[in-house]
């Protein structure tokens, strides 16, 4: 087998087997296959495209090029949820505790944001303290003894995955549907998953801006599951505006707080809720989503949620201070109200706009190797179709200094736009995927 | 400027500026622009297309990327001949000197033979001395001196094309036809020529199959000779069988100089005498093509052609008795006939079984490094229409040993094709662009 006539083949669109896509993916990984003719194949693949027997072989086949976990010595079923990533996702920090507090043990591997997309690992590292540097005997005994893990990705899982993102993002070939889709699934599937809800964004802040391309993704994804003995099940969610108010690191922490005690923004309630019932059902702990629901709600009631999360943090190093005193988390140097000088109904919140700008405000990062700054981000104080009049809040915030703050201002109101008639708000969720 | 920025428009069929080809190939040619982007570049370039005017500034940008030859202090008007290679193809070793005796002169720089296809300089190095490692100054020099030069190519003609060349044959980017038109002119330009024939092969032994592909070749260096300033006529000639009788290294240039005394296979003078004469017209030796044509039958009539292609020797280092007795010329141990057993008429003689059934024998080389035997070889009897009876000569077959004779007759006998009854023979030539 030569790596040139598996480039040939996908050239001229013809499906390439099992054996010559793990040959291909194996050569990649061990390097003796080089750069330049992986590249080519990328951009056949983005062009011409690949069945989903191709995508699975993929997955399946950059999954078993490192380590692959074993999760049923610590767990009976192991599940775990993904989000393609926006802008203001608190949702793991919320949902996971929350099933857990239901009974089902989850322990995930989450990453760190890049470009305008926050990650959950940046965010819970704003409580001094908290270790997302678990090993992998670390991560299965914590998951064994308490249920719930939350820790960045030990560097052996799925590492062709690693290897083709690095140079994808160098090449054009990010966004083929195939290409993405293997790419989560694989990650997925080396940390030892066997049911997964994926959270898949749609909008102006997502990487799918329409809803039939992120349909599109997620049937994809499903049918990985499908032909690889996973059950899946993908949200299509809303990602024009951002989710919950609160965007930046500390921000959203204190944000998810309030969710773990019941209250918070009502999208991200109804959005945590909607995602720890799918997770309920698929991992077991309900019969249907009425029944999750049920469960769910209680245990946001009567304070276990919060008490899962408080324990995760004690358990992984953080000061539960923080915790039970979220004022005390990194707080930045000056507070800018953006207040509205027009009165309309607000038609757009441009999610990515915002996002870009609490970057640029120091929440995020541009490249990988980039510091970030915990304390910074922006309050979201108003949806698509709120009514505002004049003198209503529609930003704070919360930057390093007052020319910061400014610079920022401009580039907000630059996210939304205006109505001089009623608008509708935006649904949460644009469907279903299993 | 960013290369990623180039390989993305590209994958979205924008098309590309002058700016941008030029500092993508001057960033390849650097070393700056990694192969990994460039083949990713060239397989967005193989499936989605490139204008005629991104074809153009490509094979500018590529001529640039090293020395390019200024022949006007050696030459009046340069003018050069290009084949795409084929099996048999030995239409230099007659036509330069043909045209150079008419007054015409001509420095050719000359590639070896890859794969099934032949090159000039493995044939005319069967004459034992045959200098083709003329140093720019030498080949200048002897240009001016003596109106003809057969050499190499030197190693600073348009690098670019070069080390992008060695990049497409592993990733699966070869068959694009911008890539390829591109290719050949960029090389032309370097050497310095202001007026190009082209011999572009159609057929089973070319690597343009079809009529219509060599066509959308031919239209497209013709469209960028027009738009970098150069004069270039396109002739699309058949290559399902071999040109002439003879395919092995001295083999053909016996048949060669037999075809500059006048003599030779019919198919094989007619197409050197349509050659020479278009090269006459755009070299304004002659005012039309019917001129040409009677200047160039009188110099092979009156032995002025081949007295030029004996200087040439005899200039170039390489020992005249060989051209005045090719008997001499390197002979194989073996000469095998291979007679027919059927009766018929031939409705093929497949030039690609002939040609690697000549590489088998070691007429050729799979890979750039092999050495090659110029004694063996293949005279193909027959061509297709003709009408065979059992007991006429199919073949005579050059080999090393018996039994590498006896393998190869069982491959050329699978290049057959026979029908019942009548078949038409093939035409010459298919058309011209200009």
């Amino acid at each position: 087998m030569r790596a040139v006539d598996i480039i040939i083949k996908k050239r001229d669109r013809l499906p390439l087997s099992s054996e010559e896509i793990k040959f291909f993916v194996d050569g990649f990984t061990r390097g003796d296959i080089p750069d330049y003719q992986v590249s080519a194949w990328a951009m056949a693949v983005l062009l011409n495209g690949m069945t989903e027997q191709e995508t699975t072989d993929l997955t399946l086949a950059m999954a078993h090029s490192g380590e692959v976990l074993d999760l049923t010595g610590a767990v009976e079923l192991a599940v775990d949820k993904h989000s393609t990533g926006g802008v203001g996702d608190k949702v793991t920090l919320v949902v996971e505790p929350l099933v857990a507090a239901c009974g089902l043990p989850v322990g995930k591997m989450s990453g760190r944001g890049l470009g305008f997309s926050g990650g959950t690992l940046d965010k819970i590292e704003s409580i001094p303290g908290f270790r997302t540097d678990l090993s992998t005997e670390e991560f299965l005994a914590q998951l064994k003894r308490t249920g719930l893990v939350l820790t960045g990705q030990s560097a052996d899982l799925a590492p062709a995955d690693g290897k083709l993102y690095k140079l994808r993002d160098v090449t054009g070939t990010v966004p083929s549907i195939p290409l993405i889709a293997s790419s989560v699934m694989s990650k997925k599937i080396a940390g030892g998953a066997q049911a997964i809800v994926l959270d898949v964004k749609v909008g102006l802040g997502a990487f799918m801006e329409t809803v039939e391309e992120a349909r599109r993704l997620a049937e994809l994804m499903v049918a990985i599951g499908r032909l690889s003995g996973r059950r899946v099940i993908a949200l299509l969610s809303d990602m024009n505006q951002p989710l919950g108010e609160a965007v930046g690191n500390a921000l959203e922490v204190r944000e998810a707080i309030e969710a773990l005690h019941g209250g918070g923004p009502a999208d991200l309630r109804e959005h945590c809720l909607v995602v720890a019932s799918h997770l309920l059902v698929i991992g077991r702990k309900a019969r249907g989503l009425d029944e999750a629901r049920r469960l769910a709600e209680a245990a946001l009631a009567d304070g276990r949620a919060f008490e899962k999360f408080r324990t995760l943090v004690a358990t992984q190093g953080g000061d539960v201070s923080y915790v039970d005193r979220p004022e005390k988390l990194p707080r930045a140097a000056v507070v800018e109200p953006v207040v509205s000088t027009r009165a309309g109904w607000l038609k757009q919140v441009h999610a990515r706009i915002i996002g870009e700008t609490s970057v640029e405000l120091g929440a995020g990062r541009a490249r990988k190797e980039d510091a970030i700054d915990h304390s910074v981000g922006i309050i979201v104080h108003r949806k698509v179709g709120e009514r505002v009049q004049p003198g209503d809040l529609l930003f704070s915030i919360h930057a390093r200094s007052r020319p910061e703050a400014l610079a920022a201002k401009e580039k907000l109101l630059g996210a939304l736009a205006w109505s001089e008639s009623p608008v509708e708000g935006l649904p949460l969720f644009y469907g279903v995927v299993e």
